[in-house]
């Protein structure tokens, strides 16, 4: 194994050199890993393609302590894949190799740096490959110490014993030294195995410098038929006498002059390349899946709740989409993503209520070609909107689906109300954002939303509405529906979801006082039909936007934002909800119809 | 105990009535834990003074299973603190007793309802209880098993080993089944204990319908010096034949004829009022506290890092908030809460990097009379979301701070950039949203939100930016600074943070081309200062926002929803960031002095 400390030393030296060159990064995290992650790509564990860093076949690594960049960077220069001058570009404003692994480097298997995320996104690769693709690679975590304290890594940890992931391995840096102090376990690898093991993974620990006990531990973790965690003591800044085991050096570079101190220190360095074992070369080689007939069709005026049309319009897509996966969070007989487990189980994964693991889940999923659907109510997908903006930097193609949208859904009362779920999702530089108000719409969006690439909100309702649209119509992204127009309208009622059956109701009231308003379904909220609405805006008096939804960063904020008049006025649920029918609580909000009648006729007055 | 199947016969009833009553809730849910909570509260274990619910001394008890509130209000209509037809009102509109617990019904604890967030609100009582305010009190969590899959319970596990909290005391109701379908264990209690021990909790496994286990397990719990986990293996629907661990039924209300047989066979039902025991009346008690000098004061164009200013603000302000409590998620070398740490060790709580946690232990010293300052990146309070949206429905007065706002943190890149977090704060129904550009802003808006009753949010910057006001002046929430104004300005620059001084730089090159701009820090982003807005609007041609944030649900948004004018343009972060020295980046996002200089004279080329 003298090979592998050459390389090592390499390691190390392109790790001091990359981040003192910096000026920035988090060299003693890296400095910890080094023997674990040389033994596992040089040591003949880890089979990678490296020509072709997307192959099927190919393991996975993920580096959930993303703030070890350097290491991956350094890693993949002593595989060759990389120059040394380009290595030195770490960090700097152009280049790939950014502070925190992200896609635009080809060997970052996702964008990781916010902790606690990796190995839910190695739980969806590793449910791809022994479920779907039917593929024998591995996937390799690479965790840090600190990051065991998040809630996500026992999810995970809980979700792969269920799902049996023997092909998952996870190997803690157990440097004992977190940003400003010790870990809560230090160095008792113990408390970590006891934990984990009781969970039903396979723990082996070791010492992580030691190459023996690296090998036999690989060894051991390719053949366990469970999922295993290695679990490696380790010296923060190993290598380097003055790093070592020292508190205050987390995510500090060295100075110039201590670099050069260092690399006294490491002694010769051999600028040596060595190679990665390359794996079987095979194609997914998915369970061929019957597809089943489900030709239902929505009729006019039938009542339908959008989120049961969600749940049917998977199963009528999915011929059509064939590497869409469903993850829901035990709520699937409300979001009614069971329709779809009911047709096509195989590719549906009961995630239980552990929405961040799920969400981990899909960017694992999107990223090996699948095209995933989550749901669970709009309000629970907060839970996960840190997994949801990380996404976003893994470039992940994920459709979210949040039901039981806004105070409509009842005595339930606000904790199961998505009041905020359109501000969080709108917030997502490149999202979609869309607001069905039917069942027809609702089919056409899911299938705008699986044809889109890149990541889509559906806000689902929880009542039945009536069925507004005729399958003729289409709903592109970007698009709105004017339902009611004539050259006598006074106002425009915006509305979307639930609101737009409101103000439909108060449009019939309106025309019988002899008042017309335009009507404009804003199923795309994000992004909007700006056309469609300022042509609204030359044309009648004032827009009124409605909305089941908090004021700030909804749809009227947004309307208004693309607008820019002082013609747009919103209505939006501005009171603390509580319990009460769906009709009481629109009138609490003064989003229902009579609100709208009530704010159309306090505007004509203002204007007459 | 035959009392005792008396009350739970009673507390049968109770719910049985008062859900098919509402025509909806979760009778089998709460008939799951009768024997346990009645034996609780009616079996000596429960110390509470039912007069006074918010007596210091008082034992807590919440509902981390929500759903189950129709057993909560039940257990007060045995207590004898409601009556049955207040009862009845249950989901009702406008009754205090809602679909899940708030705290308009005096006796709940805490909001609840999304799942998996009690037992953390259980640990920041219970650290009060055993740290802060020295009192006896223990706090009981019931929880359900689906909710064990949540990653923020066993957030919650770990912090209340780590901080031998021997008077917390958990109970889950496992019941086996789910939403819809059984958990991932069933009723395998030791899958629960064998998880649970490992983490250092004391678990103690029984019949949850049997007394004389249920007894035995309080005795035991109320004398264990670590925290306790009761692992009660129940059915679900107990005590009625026709529900009793049938699939289908969580969540749905008995029909009248269902409801009819139920009532067969409970049998004669006394309707009983009974005692709870009331705890020995005594304050809190905390440790005197040395308060330490602290007078440090900025000078005029000293450069201070904003999230500096705010660890020593809070040292600063202390002695005249002896309530406040510091946490921070393992970054407090970041946030600088550290400085906090170093002059009141025993006020600040490192919370590790659990991030839901954190917050819903600063819910639970909240609830408990506390002022918790809760920080950690900007990025990382989006992992606590949904717990801060609870947070709201249990009125819970509590300061968030985030540090490492936007892109001009620099090379980090992406993974550790706030770029919504004003966008999630300001969703919030009632929050107040901060942003100081300055070292004495940030001590000043410190102090205004800790006298402030509600969530508040303070955005905090990485680097340092130079003091540009004096101690005379005041910050009051819903205000604004304008900086530099002339009756020659053409343009109104608006900024905050970062952006306010981009601007101040930009005002100088405009000026030296002839070029005046009105420059305004909108260090209060919720609530506006509309007023100074309106006025700029009308004295300048066009009012242009600057934040270093992305652009839904931003400043922009906020500022053209509130003036409503096509003359409001906002520049905000519209591309993917990556990494880069700060300035690269605001260059990048078209942010900097630069960018707005640009702005403006693109506009004016506009209107001349």
């Amino acid at each position: 194994m003298s090979y592998l400390t050459e390389i090592a030393k390499l390691l190390r030296y392109y790790i001091l050199k990359s981040t003192t060159q910096a000026g920035s990064g988090h060299p003693t995290t890296c400095l910890s890993s080094v023997e674990l992650m040389a033994s596992l790509l040089f040591g003949g564990f880890f089979h990678f393609d490296a020509d072709n860093p997307d192959a099927p076949n190919n393991d996975r690594l993920i580096f959930s302590k993303g703030h070890a960049a350097p290491l991956l960077y350094s890693l993949w220069t002593v595989a060759g894949k990389l120059t040394e001058e380009e290595l030195l570009t770490l960090r700097k404003f152009g280049s790939p190799l950014e502070g925190h692994p992200v896609r635009a480097f080809p060997y970052s298997e996702a964008a990781t740096g916010s902790l606690g995320q990796g190995l839910s996104i190695g739980v969806g690769m590793a449910i791809n490959g022994k479920y779907i693709d039917r593929l024998p690679y591995r996937v390799f975590v690479l965790l840090g110490d600190s990051e065991m304290a998040e809630g996500s890594v026992w999810e995970a940890i809980q979700l792969a014993a269920y799902y049996q992931l023997d092909n998952l391995i996870g190997i803690i840096d157990v440097n004992r030294l977190g940003q400003r102090g010790e870990t809560m376990y230090g160095h008792d690898l113990d408390a970590y195995a006891k934990r984990i093991s009781a969970f039903g993974w396979k723990t082996i620990c070791i010492d992580g410098h030691e190459f023996n006990e690296i090998f036999k531990a690989y060894e051991e973790a390719l053949k366990s038929d469970a999922p295993t965690m290695i679990i490696a003591k380790t010296i923060k800044g190993k290598g380097v006498s003055f790093l070592e085991d020292k508190e205050g050096r987390h995510g500090v570079a060295l100075t110039e002059a201590e670099f050069k101190e260092a690399i006294k220190e490491l002694g010769e360095v051999k600028k040596v390349t060595a190679l990665i074992k390359k794996p079987e070369e095979l194609n997914p080689n998915p369970k061929p899946i019957e597809i089943k007939e489900f030709s239902k069709r929505y009729s006019f005026g039938e009542m339908v709740a959008t989120r049961r049309a969600y749940g049917e319009a998977l199963v009528k897509i999915f011929p059509e989409f064939p590497d869409i996966v469903v993850l829901d969070a035990e709520v699937s007989n409300s979001t009614y993503a069971e329709i779809f487990k009911k047709y096509y189980p195989e590719r549906f994964f009961e995630c239980f209520v552990a929405e961040q693991n799920m969400v981990g889940m899909a960017v694992g999923l999107a990223l090996r070609g699948k095209i995933p659907f989550v749901s669970t109510f709009a309000a629970f997908l907060a839970r996960a909107f840190d997994h949801i903006r990380m996404a976003q930097y893994s470039e992940a193609n994920i459709k979210f689906v949040g039901s039981h949208a806004g105070v409509s859904i009842g005595q339930d009362g606000p904790s199961q109300m998505g009041l905020e779920d359109i501000a969080m999702m709108r917030s997502i530089l490149n999202s979609v954002v869309l607001y069905p108000s039917d069942a027809v719409s609702t089919e056409k969006l899911v299938r705008e939303a699986a044809k889109h690439n890149g990541i889509v909100y559906i806000r689902t309702t929880r009542s039945a509405t009536p069925v507004i649209y005729s399958y003729d119509e289409e709903f592109p992204i970007g698009g709105s529906k004017v339902l009611k127009a004539s050259d006598k309208d006074l106002f425009t009622v915006v509305g979307a979801g639930i609101t737009l059956h409101e103000a439909l109701k108060a449009y019939e009231e309106l025309k019988n006082k002899g008042i017309y308003i335009r009507v404009i379904d804003l199923y795309s909220v994000k992004p909007l039909d700006t056309k469609t609405l300022k042509k609204a805006l030359s044309e009648t008096k004032a827009i009124i936007t409605v909305e089941d939804h908090y004021p700030a960063g909804g749809i009227g904020e947004a309307v208004k934002a693309e607008i820019g008049s002082d013609r747009v006025y919103s209505l939006a649920c501005r009171k603390t909800p509580k319990s009460g029918t769906p009709e009481e609580l629109l009138d609490y909000e003064e989003i229902s119809a009579k609100a709208i009648v009530s704010k159309v006729l306090e505007l004509t007055n203002k204007i007459s």
